[in-house]
């Protein structure tokens, strides 16, 4: 009897530019073309201007052409601020001769280019929320409650994408090109909202992209990049048809020193060894974080996005005595105002 | 049967020069004349250039004047990084009518003006020493074991300094004003270590200071500041002279992300409310923790005092739940290289 | 005959609360009662959490009452990048025995407080405009074309503020506290344009203020502070009926680079030395310099006031030999997108 | 009758690896393999952690590689602060029916690999020395006084390049691999300045590298990278075996404000349009310009080399008119401290 198994290697990044440890794994017997997905932590500022995503995405793509791979989604996050580690979180998967028993599944989709007057409203999340489900059925994840991950790149406006708006006769939900990251994200994550039953798509308008942070879901990750038009989905899940010793939970951190939460989702998956572990971090809008004011959105010498991501890392990194955390910033509509979701990956064969 | 009682009050600061809530206090019946310390951590970016530090000790100043209160040690860190909320400690002693029972106690000394040529070097280690004992005295203190938190505030080389040096035909450990503050730090640090029995002085070189980091203390915390050519030195520690609800213990972290140490301290300690946690962190200077790549001595935008705040600030605060924590950098000989002590005051009659 | 004469000293500050020079002036004659601004240029970031301009503006506090001064406009602008030089530019005026000749006059006004549902409206604009005819006529200043420097210090919208104007039933321009102060500079600027028959009143809707950057003021200099709830307005120009050796000119720099209009305004002032330099310098919104992209509202690490008083500060330093200079940021309707107004006083007495 | 042509292209980049212009420069005509040298202005911090260098010239080398260029000295300069613009300045030459008429020459040449325990010493100097020679002699310039630019890439230490040299039972000039790279650029600015008869050599000593700061070279720009273990020496002068209407001539700033020798080498020149300028700039080690304190050196959120390029790139831009300038950071023995050469490239024939 056949199943599928999901492999996940974490190797260490000495560099944006260094795939040695790929490399390696290629050399070493890995077949490329069953690699499906590469999330990266560079060491950039994770902002505007971090150029090593970009760098380290030309270089992944030259190292998947010269090897043979198939279409693999890179998604590039900046920032490993604090002690958290430049790493390569890399994911494959195979068919093998082993009955399926329940296991860790990744599936992947792409969406149609999103026409840039849908960025940031109701068009875009009912596409995601298309996606989302292709996705899961890629990866053969039935339920919503056995979706613990997924990964959104989307695309954002330019001013050539507003100005062919413009020239149609539609207006865009913004003519800012930062602001509409932020928007792009929102919407992406209420895409997953709606996809995994999070949020009733009839309840939200446009104007509650980036306003109302009520609604959200606890499972989405979304980064904006120039490099796309449409949308690259990675879901990751639970699935009867998958075997192995990969096993995956999430939780939801409630604001940025909930770790009991994430506590309690691992202590709930008993034994076995973190193979990686994914989490979205921000400033509390609000200014406070349990009633005591914090100065994230005051320092005009820190963004903070590198505040929330090296405090936050700091939080997880102490609870699971590791660095090499994915902890990705820019949380709109990704877990409640100020939390955020973190996913969970053990190995149940080692510990 | 009389007894000494420590007083200890942790106040949020909407700024350096909010005392607001210290001048409630005094109108809510605290005696100015029994406030003997205070600890802030103001939002400045802690390192060269931060004026929040002394904003804020000439606001606690003229506050102390203008209220009759003796002689303070005022003791101001900057970076509240993350989501570290920025808050003054302020701790007070009185004589009360209770047995003693054992309990926090404080204690100050003061030494003489440190000769700028003995910075860095043994007599500031010797002198150090010297005066962690006084203030052990006067806390009633008398067992080194029952120290938990020596904070010292030390001098460092201005241009003056060094030229009054020169005159008088001898040399300073250094002419470069920063590395000044580094070195002053050390020695204190490792004067501390000598008073607690942790190093024998007798094996220290010059040559060790901010070199030899395998010799360290794991209770010291030194600042150094230009206001002061000598030092102010504040003992924390059990005396069982004293009485109240007030309890300190303290961890040593080995790394950036070792929270069970401190875990394991905090459990120890029982039942009781956090009051403070004082702790250290600095970059790991091997440029790695746990075999793993950090960045943070290569981070030419952030300084890495400002980065491991914010990284050993989240690990703390996830721990203990609260982001009014004094989490200070810099901390050579200060705990081991790239870990640091906590001190944990509980107040047994809360929770 | 008698005639009012200006007096303006500009001294070195080695930290923000570095009055020496001041105290030395008044030590040397100069009567406090005779003081009416000070213009500061502290070491900070010039953004949100530079608390430089506060604690430099206690300190002077604290000195002018000290001294018995009477109300004197103090402006702190944060910010020296580059080489610039934090120092304090003292104005002072009094009453001589010399004939009139023409020199440069000093003119100083307050306004009523502002209702905070009129920021960055109408109402600022005419309540500013006002003020400046009283400035104006404080300074003896008849014509508009008379009128080289207008610093307006106006105020921004706190909670609180927001607060108060929905309890009365009525909308603020912005409830983001940040986005407030661009808006009352803006507002302030065209207050300024107004009075100086620059832009015509009727002209000018609540929405053009940071939109319609065509309307602006060559003259005008804003700073927005949460220590106010009116206006303080300073008035420099050249009066008839003011003597001694001081005169005034200025230039509008069409961009960051144009330094030929301000050494055009340098050369049709004749010999005499420099007193001061006053400029505002912004980050071209519209990405381009003649043409050229540049990178500083690309850059997370850095704001972009802070590249672009660095940089416009080098072109004026380059100009005039001279380190001290005021070059102020955030020039919303001062000066031409991406430029800014230059005002340049000389002491004909000197060279 | 034959002569050399030199061939410059400045052109704008909207991003590290953006080389379109390049590619329409060789879709144009030009010939890949008449390209020597390529200096570039790419927008990272300059410092550490600044990965648009490496990533130009990946883009750059597969570039060359793919249109068959040959061997391309490639510098890359980061930190375009300020108003100063992104951009790849292209040296070619091209032997041409033309009657040489001098002209501005470009030679190049390269050096063995340095041993590590030479780097920061006289070992290196003369390395560099003799590389200059040879470069001299490529392009053709008998006189050192008609040199006028000389860019140096050399190595840096890294920690294996050191244990190396432990290996081998001698030492190196640091185990600091930060600070090899000043030593490196200082001693490769020195062995400019002895190539050119600026410094004589037998009055170096080892110590004097990044010390003795009063022997410098005007015409030197050196920058290390960690990417050679030798020397790649461009020299820039006038040769009278060369044609075209290109020219070059250099001035040398004395500090960060001395445009007024910069316009004087400019008008010096006479009529002709701004091909190139290239310069150096860096924070004045006293801490003053001109008796004026800066705070550049204090500045713990800023790196002084980012404060010191949009500076004195404000104060060239302002000479100039023009944002497309090379201004590199880390001037050690490269102009008097605190100043830095400044090479000009005009064409004759356009204006």
């Amino acid at each position: 009897m056949r199943s599928r198994r999901a492999v996940v290697h974490r190797l260490p990044a000495s560099g944006p530019d260094d795939v040695s440890g790929v490399e390696t794994l290629f050399d070493g017997g890995l077949d490329p073309k069953s690699v499906v997905a590469v999330l990266g932590k560079t060491e950039g500022n994770g902002c505007v201007n971090d150029f090593t995503r970009g760098f380290a995405a030309r270089v992944f793509g030259d190292l998947f052409e010269r090897r043979g791979a198939g279409e693999v989604a890179v998604v590039m996050s900046g920032g490993t601020e604090g002690a958290l580690s430049p790493h390569w979180t890399v994911f494959a998967r195979e068919d093998v001769d082993d009955a399926p028993t329940g296991a860790l599944a990744v599936g992947i989709a792409r969406t149609a280019d999103l026409p840039p007057e849908q960025l940031g409203r109701r068009g875009q999340i009912e596409m995601v929320a298309e996606g989302v489900g292709r996705a899961m059925a890629d990866a053969g994840v039935t339920g919503a409650e056995d979706v613990h991950f997924v990964q959104v790149k989307c695309p954002l406006l330019t001013a050539a994408r507003v100005e062919d708006a413009a020239r149609r006769g539609v207006t865009t939900a913004t003519g800012d090109t930062l602001k509409s990251m932020g928007l792009s994200r929102g919407a992406s994550a209420l895409g997953v909202a709606v996809a995994l039953g999070e949020v009733d798509v009839d309840h939200i308008d446009d104007e509650d992209v980036c306003s109302g942070f009520d609604m959200f879901s606890g499972r989405a990750s979304a980064s904006a990049g120039v490099e796309l038009d449409g949308h690259e989905i990675i879901v990751l899940g639970m699935s009867e048809a998958w075997s192995g010793p990969l096993t995956i939970d999430h939780a939801v951190m409630r604001d940025a020193i909930d770790v009991a939460s994430v506590r309690e989702a691992r202590e709930r998956m008993g034994d076995g060894a973190l193979v990686a572990a994914l989490a979205k971090a921000e400033a509390d809008p609000s200014g406070q974080v349990r009633g005591r004011r914090h100065v994230m959105l005051d320092d005009s010498d820190i963004s903070s996005t590198r505040h929330a991501r090296a405090f936050v890392g700091g939080a997880l990194a102490g609870l699971f005595g590791e660095t090499e955390i994915y902890v990705s910033g820019g949380a709109e509509h990704q877990g409640p105002p100020g939390g955020g979701p973190v996913a969970i990956i053990l190995d149940r064969s080692r510990s």
